[in-house]
């Protein structure tokens, strides 16, 4: 059958990627492929607990309809939070609960994007964000990135060559896939291009809680004096993504028009699920928990890449994350991951290719490790076969 | 601050009615223009338990993300009941789980629809499908209803006309907003034309359940031929609405372009509610529950209709709905009824003025009442003043 479906749909593919990853799931396979947190940290008793205590006392509210918005005590503590963290000045109102920090991008998608418009977004950048605006139809224009973040030079010449971008989109913590950070200068930097062009940042921030050493530095939406700026920001990372609870923060007339966008998409977030968070940050330590976070994946961390200096070829550069879930590497110029990661599946491991994270790009040499879902001795023995497969490889 | 958002954005506007209605909460109003099922009615002690259950049996899993496709054993148990019901032949693999039925319209819209084209619906139809739908920028093309559903003549005529017609969106079952059900001959007919002209049924479903006399009918899908008509259900009115679990069915081929949409749009639904759903039809027995609600919304109609019939002045018209939360009333073609809702506010009473219901014609002279959401004493107490109100708007 021949079905008549949407222009867009020629766009939106079965990932390659992810029918390949498929190969990982299986369980004698070693996989740095994923991006999961560990569900060993997940605070199984206290849901219980905070369960019981939201059904009895409120299960009427909790298991009927709430606003589009999201529940208001929930919103307030992330206002809050925001404000102790970034130095804006939220209350209830700049926030929209999201479906995770993916819905918060496919929402902006339908709020800013028409057929043709332009995304400028750090080369590589995040898979999931590409296959989301994607499905509007705008292009994707990659800006270079080091060390420090995106290359602001570069940022500038397109917001002056481009007259039709409608969202810059940066990971500026931790990033995925590469790990990186951005210094303070680039950030305050992009607040100020985003005033000057008058373009909308998308600050996407699921790993910033995660920094083990260092101290944290302002988000671009500290910096931002015009309203452009929008964060997005998950409660999978530091509490569980099974709750699908994330949000959209900014300025209180961009984001009535995302509630209004979301009313239509989906009405609203899982009641229960948002005042089970809202009552467990009440009666719960959540910077305790995630310390605890912090301190198993600093330590997963810690050993693969001590374990990746040590058995790694030379010739293979890889980033040392100060946070967050993800490590880079990049292989000579002429290699393909996509063969390495069939040579890493015959030893039992397995990593994901970089050139999905490229929206046009598709450089080929670069693969990407994750380090939060695994037990210690799985990361020596993985990273340690990945070595070895890589000295193969490169000979 | 002028943000430069998507042409969409001009045809996503507040919902006037909305703000209309948020008058009508006031806790002195006795207010028919929700659409909320009775909170009293959800099983709120069997959830406490099955949360118990699932999270001491399998937290780490129900905390964690799961796939886009949603819980298996969950999916499994959707198509069985649709095959017992709608002699339909699915397995797991027809089924997608959605953020309620009205997420499977925001992906029906993504998955078929192009600026211009054309969704053919009953005039009057459920107001949020119009929003969900005419973000992507698609025409509505109303075709006229009456007892037995939408006129077959009328919509065969369309289809011949328009070559752009993608989606026909109905609700056979206990409509919303008229409450009104289709004979089997029009269900029978919409296959047949869906086939003939290779278009698309968006068959939506919500209240099907709630049939509380006659025999059920077959779907409109039990007809289908082609794989032609996709299915959309939910939680929300036989269980609960806060978890926000619905679902989309239908051909395998149709379903993996939802999966792959609905990926880059919010990567899932909750783990833990589907788990918490399909443990509790495990355990529990959701046709006696669905008894219960069944009984009590009848007895809420019977009143309602009864002093309809007492208080009403013989203008006014209105239907008697075999099922489902809402009855519809006409008054002579000249009024108004958002004016009457101005005078019912008066009185401290409330409906929903039509108009909302009709995406192009915008019939003035129409009310929605809803029976669902509130005790036998004030439903008698608000009909008679809305009688009130009536007589003196008519006069």
């Amino acid at each position: 059958m021949e079905f008549k479906t949407s222009k867009r749909m020629a766009n939106i593919k079965a990932s390659e990627i992810r029918e390949l990853l498929k190969l990982t799931e299986m369980p004698e396979i070693i996989s740095f492929a994923g991006g999961l947190p560990a569900p060993e940290l997940f605070p199984i008793d206290e849901i219980i607990e905070v369960n019981r205590i939201v059904l009895e006392t409120d299960g009427e509210k909790a298991l009927q309809y709430t606003t589009t918005e999201g529940f208001p005590p929930l919103r307030e503590w992330i206002a809050k939070r925001m404000n102790d963290q970034m130095k804006t000045n939220f209350d209830a109102d700049n926030i929209l609960i999201t479906h995770g920090s993916q819905q918060a991008l496919d929402l902006s998608g339908k709020v800013f994007l028409d057929e043709g418009d332009v995304v400028l977004c750090e080369s590589p950048t995040y898979l999931a964000a590409i296959s989301a605006l994607r499905a509007y139809g705008c292009e994707f224009v990659e800006i270079p990135t080091d060390d420090d973040g995106m290359n602001m030079k570069a940022l500038e010449e397109q917001l002056k060559t481009l007259d039709n971008v409608k969202i810059i989109y940066v990971i500026p913590e931790f990033q995925n896939p590469t790990g990186r950070t951005w210094s303070p200068e680039r950030r305050k930097k992009l607040a100020e291009l985003s005033a000057e062009y008058g373009v909308v940042v998308f600050e996407d921030n699921p790993y910033g809680e995660l920094r083990f050493e260092g101290k944290s530095e302002l988000a671009v939406k500290s910096y931002d004096k015009t309203g452009n700026v929008l964060c997005a920001g998950t409660f999978s990372k530091i509490f569980c993504p099974g709750f699908r609870i994330g949000w959209i923060a900014g300025d209180k007339e961009l984001i009535r028009k995302f509630v209004l966008v979301k009313q239509g998409t989906d009405i609203q977030c899982n009641t229960m699920a948002q005042m089970v968070i809202a009552k467990y940050v009440e009666l719960y330590d959540i910077d305790a928990h995630i310390e605890t976070i912090r301190k198993v994946y600093k330590h997963r961390r810690d050993l693969a890449i001590q374990t990746m200096e040590a058995t790694f070829p030379k010739e293979v550069v890889f980033t040392r994350p100060q946070g967050g879930l993800f490590a880079w590497a990049e292989l000579p110029e002429h290699l393909d991951t996509r063969v390495l990661l069939e040579k890493a599946l015959e030893q039992k491991v397995a990593i994901v290719p970089g050139d999905a994270f490229f929206p046009n790009a598709c450089k080929k040499n670069m693969f990407r490790i994750n380090f939060s879902n695994m037990t210690e001795e799985r990361i020596v023995e993985g990273i340690t076969r990945l070595g070895n497969v890589l000295h193969t490889f490169l000979a």
